[in-house]
């Protein structure tokens, strides 16, 4: 693959024009949209229409003239056919973390006398926090398993299972209809996360019989810096469950400011507390850079982006790294790690040359790949510049050393 | 009180320049400050920065580059002198509900053998929706009693006692120094909310010997709509209290990706998911409102609007309307309700004639005085406006009574 092959592909890229939807820096090649999502174009006025426009001239008002009142639910509306699920299945709210509390602890409730939470062993560790307080508070047990034995560990003690659909670092994508089929067999409910896939595979929740998800709004669907999350609650689950942290967002009459709780219907019982309309109005921006985008293109650019980048780093950088996760792109979602016993120091060299990619310990290089914006040719640059700094070991400096915080 | 008498204390106000901080209607009398605070003049230029320098040029890396790791703690360390507490005993997160959920639990959790939540009756609702939430999952007794009787309801049975510090409806003020120690001497906790006292009066959260508190940040903290909620924890429970709803952003060491939860010290353990950057920005701007005022002008203010539009409307309105709540002003937070039968066709007609109060069920016209932008002349006028309003029936027509969602 030369640069040149690269550029072909970028020109025959039927999602070329979306790239356009975003403010993404000159001379950066970035590769960590599956960390925080670029900058889509209409973000910035969306936001400033919402403060000069609405909260500035109408304040409280807004809240129906504006219709901020039903903002995550018609913002969420959008995700349908980015998920594969029911306008009216899906909510934004508060952040991945209360999201995922809330559907395990509803998941949870529904399943009395069922003392197993099953989870991903390796998780993203704030999964396994949400699931070890909430079994801690409710004297449940947490088992753990790695993800790929999910399906044979669920049983009849099970109240809920819960994992990732894309693993943060091995990139490998679980068998959403199996896990689900197999808690169905045995009573049990599953409550996936859609961080790592929303936005950047194709993804058919009703298809595959998910029952919960929660999801994130800052990687893949662009909503800006620690957006709201999203919930995904099956129809059919809707108005049998019902989260524990509860608020006057889930109240039947919100407005009558009734004493006791009474959960209204529908998808909005999973809400809480009043969102930030700002925030929601950025993930709207976000959210929008998908209009008249085919989820099936975004996977199949995924899949060529992950090809083309796997094949250049092996060729280019031989035995100094080692591919982590399935070699099967169709077992992977739209990121991929390389172990480098210096990883650290080496993404460091890369975000010095204008490659960014993150490190995830101990020793992973990850590269994520978003089909909106990356482009062909970015992916074969990156996989020279990082073959370049390995061949002229640039990374072994102590300001590439020096561990800082990083997200 | 005349007209021209309102015009002489708003010269001699000692904060009339904060007025300029605000970006206000022209023709608006604008009395909902306590439920939607007003856009402050510098939120969309902060936003604008966060999105089009920090997002757009330095993505991820923002996260260290720009600090936006530490905006939650930073940013709530700007309360301190607001609520008085100490930098250290704030943190900004979720939304109220999510944030009384986190501390509720932390408390009974921290109350073993203890199987009573004490709370006020008739509270804001979500409050209460809250505590139903979680003492039915934990399967408690929620015990619910007037404010007033409040500090002589607890006992030994009670883990926690939560109330409002000011009465969203009757603007009473609870007595916090006696709810506080009544607490202690049981060995009870008690969690504030502070949200309708938080920038409009003087708190001492330190001084009245509080555990715990949370308050909201668009309301007089004007941090625009569903802006992120703040928490309070003592200094001295911080390390004894540990919230179920727990996450990466609570954890030793969040980066280290670790797959046992350990919390970290102090505040930062009550934080959970992800913040929005962009909502933390606007609410920056919002309680930067409160550089160089001093919360004792701001009370002293608050009283003198109270009283002048309290004396105005009883003055003008005869026996029409009934004052709501106490009459001694030091024993109120910063706004008032009036009873009318008609109530909710009089807070429409008077919205029609540019003065902007709330509706809350069954009867209460609500009126919110933000000292930082209230002028005398707004509350003299509003007064004289309501009055007309009775006094021609104005309000007395179909287009005032048909009932629209509000909040």
């Amino acid at each position: 693959m030369t640069l040149e092959d690269a550029q072909q592909l970028d020109e025959a890229d039927p999602l070329a024009f979306a790239r356009e939807r975003f403010q993404l820096p000159e001379s950066l090649i970035y590769l960590d949209g599956n960390s925080l999502g670029a900058l889509p174009a209409a973000t910035q006025s969306r936001v400033d229409r919402l403060i000069a426009g609405e909260w500035r001239v109408d304040l409280i008002s807004s809240w129906t003239k504006h219709d901020w009142i039903d903002a995550p639910l018609r913002i969420a509306s959008k995700l349908a056919p980015i998920v594969g699920a029911k306008p009216n299945e899906l909510a934004i709210a508060d952040s991945t973390s209360v999201c995922l509390f809330k559907l395990l602890s509803a998941a949870v409730r529904a399943r009395p006398g069922r003392r197993v939470i099953l989870a991903q062993q390796g998780n993203f560790p704030t999964d396994t926090y949400v699931a070890q307080g909430l079994a801690e508070m409710l004297r449940l047990e947490l088992r753990l398993v790695p993800a790929d034995h999910i399906g044979n560990a669920i049983d009849e003690q099970t109240a809920t299972v819960t994992l990732s659909h894309v693993d943060y670092r091995s990139g490998a994508r679980a068998d959403m209809r199996a896990v689900n089929d197999a808690a169905r067999a045995a009573g049990a409910l599953v409550v996936w996360d859609l961080s790592h896939s929303a936005g950047a595979i194709e993804l058919r929740l009703d298809e595959a019989g998910c029952d919960l998800a929660v999801g994130c709004g800052y990687k893949y669907l662009n909503g800006g810096p620690g957006s709201p999350a999203f919930m995904f609650v099956a129809e059919r689950l809707q108005d049998e469950l019902r989260p524990p942290l509860q608020g006057w967002f889930g109240h039947s009459e919100p407005f009558a400011f009734e004493e006791s709780y009474r959960p209204t219907s529908g998808i909005s019982r999973f809400l809480t507390g009043t969102p930030s309309i700002i925030a929601l109005a950025a993930l709207e921006a976000g959210i929008d850079t998908f209009e008249g985008v085919a989820m099936a293109d975004v996977e199949a650019k995924s899949r060529a982006l992950l090809a083309l980048f796997i094949e250049q780093v092996e060729r280019r950088c031989g035995g100094e790294v080692s591919l982590f996760g399935p070699r099967d792109l169709e077992a992977r979602g739209s990121h991929v790690c390389f172990a480098h016993p210096d990883g650290y120091a080496v993404i460091q060299a890369l975000i010095a040359r204008g490659v960014v990619g993150d490190f995830r310990a101990p020793d992973l290089m990850r590269f994520g790949f978003t089909p909106l914006y990356t482009r062909f040719e970015e992916a074969c640059r990156a996989g020279d510049i990082l073959a370049d700094i390995l061949a002229n070991r640039e990374w072994d400096q102590p300001r590439f050393r020096e561990r800082k915080k990083v997200t």
